[in-house]
Parts: C-alpha cells; sequence; structure tokens
C-alpha cells in the first residue's frame, strides 16, 4: 500500500527539496567545522532549539547556540583539533505545514594537525526544518548517539 | 562519445530517479538497522535474493531474509551494539527494461553502548531494484567486502 | 538576505545539477579506486590540474595524472591493499561563465585484503567543473588534508 510520502518520493517537487535539504546541510556543516559560530547560528530559527544527550537542556536560540558554537571551537582549536561533520542517509518527509521532517545519520570525524584522523561520533540527527524568508532554517533538532544506551 | 547514460545524466527524469533511490535507501538502512526485520525484508521481491561472501549461499525470498535479518538484531542487542549502515557515490544506471541497476559503497558503523564507535566493514554494493506497485524493490543485491580477497 | 545561490537551489536547472555532479563523483572515484588510471584521467580537462599537500607542485594534464594514479595502484596492489573515496556535503555554486565550484568533504577509507578496513584520511576538496562535448570534466582540483597544518 502507498503512503503519502511514498507518492511523492518521485516527484519534481520532492526531489527539488531533497536536494535543498542537501546543499542546506553542505553549508551548514561547512560553517560549522570552520568555526563561523554566528553564521551558523543562523541557519537556525530565531528561537531554534539543539538538543543532544550531554546537554543539561536543549540549546535554544541564536545567541545561545553561537555561544555553544564558540566555546567548541575555542576548545578545539586549542587542541589542534578539526571535525567534519557528515550526514548523509536522509530520510526526508514533507509535512502539511510545509515543514520538513529529516531523519538522517550523521558522523563526526576528528583530525589532530600532524596527528591521525579517527572517526569520532556515530549518531542519528532528527531535524524539523521550516522556510523563513524563503530560505531552510532548522526549528528544532535533536541529536542522540549510538555510544550512549 | 556520450554513451546512452551519459545522455540520460542532467535530465529530470533520472534526476527524480536518482532522489528516489537515495531515499529509498536511507529509509531501508534505517529500517535495517532498527531491527524491524519484517519490513525490512518487505523492500526485496517476494523472490529478492542478498548474496554475500559470508553466506554459502543466497539468501532468497522475504521470509529467508527475516531470519536472517531477526537472527543478527538479536545478536547485536545481546552484544550491546549499534550498527549503521551508509550507501553513498552512487552510481545509478537505468536499464531498457526498467530495472535501476546501482553500483555504490557501502560503510557499516559499529558502536557499543557506553562503549566506543568505529568503522566495522568497508563493502561495494550491486542493487538490481525494480518497481512494483509503484515502489523500488531490491531484486537482487550483492555485496562484496575490501578485506576480503 | 538571500544571495544568488540562494536563489537558484530549489530550482530545478540546479537540482539536475546536483545530482549530475553526485553521479560524476561516484563514476569517478569508482573508475579511481578500481586502478583504471587512464580512464579517470579523462574525467580531468586536457590540461586539469589536481593539487594537493604531498605534491612538490601541481600534477598537470592527463598523462602525468595517468601516471601518478599508476604508480599509486601498484604501489597498493603490491601491498594488497583497496581504498574507496568518497566524496559529500557537496556545496555546490555554479558561476556565471557555466563552471561549477564545488567544496565538498572527501574521506579514504582502506582495507587491507585479509585484514582490516580503517579510515585513512579526512581531506576537503575544492574543484572547478566544466561542461566539454556535454559533459563534465574537473578543471582544478585542490584537497586539503585535515591532519596536516
Amino acid at each position: 500500500m502507498m503512503t503519502q510520502i511514498d507518492r511523492l518520493v518521485g516527484s519534481s517537487a520532492f526531489t527539488d527539496l531533497y536536494i535543498e535539504v542537501q546543499q542546506f546541510y553542505a553549508t551548514h556543516m561547512q560553517l560549522l567545522d570552520s568555526g563561523a559560530a554566528e553564521e551558523w547560528a543562523t541557519i537556525f530559527t530565531e528561537n531554534g532549539t539543539f538538543d543532544a544527550p550531554t546537554l543539561p537542556q536543549p540549546t535554544r536560540g541564536r545567541a545561545e547556540l553561537t555561544t555553544m558554537m564558540r566555546e567548541t571551537a575555542a576548545t578545539l582549536a586549542d587542541a589542534g583539533e578539526v571535525r567534519r561533520h557528515w550526514h548523509g542517509m536522509i530520510a526526508l518527509t514533507p509535512r502539511e505545514d510545509d515543514s520538513l521532517h529529516v531523519r538522517c545519520y550523521a558522523l563526526v570525524f576528528s583530525s589532530i594537525r600532524s596527528g591521525e584522523s579517527r572517526l569520532h561520533r556515530v549518531r542519528v540527527c532528527e531535524d524539523v526544518l521550516v522556510r523563513e524568508d524563503g530560505q531552510l532554517r532548522v526549528k528544532t533538532r535533536r541529536v542522540t548517539r549510538d555510544d550512549l544506551g
């Protein structure tokens, strides 16, 4: 039996959205990994949330997101560590309210300058993306880690 | 000299198919990794086959596929291990009989609850996908492992 | 504020290009990893360049590219080593001169026959792609390595 999402997949509307999400994640993660904290935070909605198992509560809003990311970037720079975030295996579900629900896998790779490269984390990421002024933004992001129970 | 596939790439028909395959693999692998053996098996045709170097002969049909996957899922659950299957570098070739031939790379990541995450396998996957009742299904899957000669 | 690229993303023209680039990389890397040096080199323009931090100067032109790749392939074959190149997180920017600028992440996985599979390198790849006789080709490729300062 075909579901609503089954009928949508294969249409050019779905295809365009899927690629928009891929380009969005590529741009988004390249900003993150380059340490551009403030620019990165603008890819969330004004009150966008980021939730991860290591956070006592979700980080909320661009100011908090920028602060969180700046601290991480400073710690990594001090350690001579470069991280690369990969989103892949993207399962995209457009909803009737025009939001996009994504469940995807997310890898983090880590390299030490003049050292080794290694797999750092294997995660699952669930995003709700919305459109503002024509552009996709993260309304909510929830990340889980495979190595945590 | 341009081949038939060269002429197809860049057309919206090819693009829509390519994205359909990406979404198909994302959904398919997320079912697999969540241990939903029976649902996962329905993504093969009724007599679909799965061949891998560690199998004495190809697994054939949904009943056998479900059993194989249930056993693997139970073993992993007992060991507190979570696997994530990634398909990428998808080279797609539509054939004249409307089947889709895919050769792609396939990674398997493994995490132990309260332990480490690591790269488990590097594989190459060759699929023949067919459409049934409007939906893509795996008719044949052949997986090889880079660490086996 | 929307930029020119923001306006393009989501259009079917951008979508088709993005998928063409994905299929191009998949085909390209599968040739590379199979050791098909001469075929691989034809995916560059006649005077295409490849620059990497371990090269004293960029490799230029198909003859040099073929030689470089043949030597690498022979070394790997002698060592019983198989490599897999993955491009992902593709940020695509079409330019007004019809060239395509890509900044993407690039992983290299390595497996030893009857041995282990491991992550070998984490890299960033910047390509300028142009169209010749209807097909995409690499005009310039610049690769950096996260583990090198």
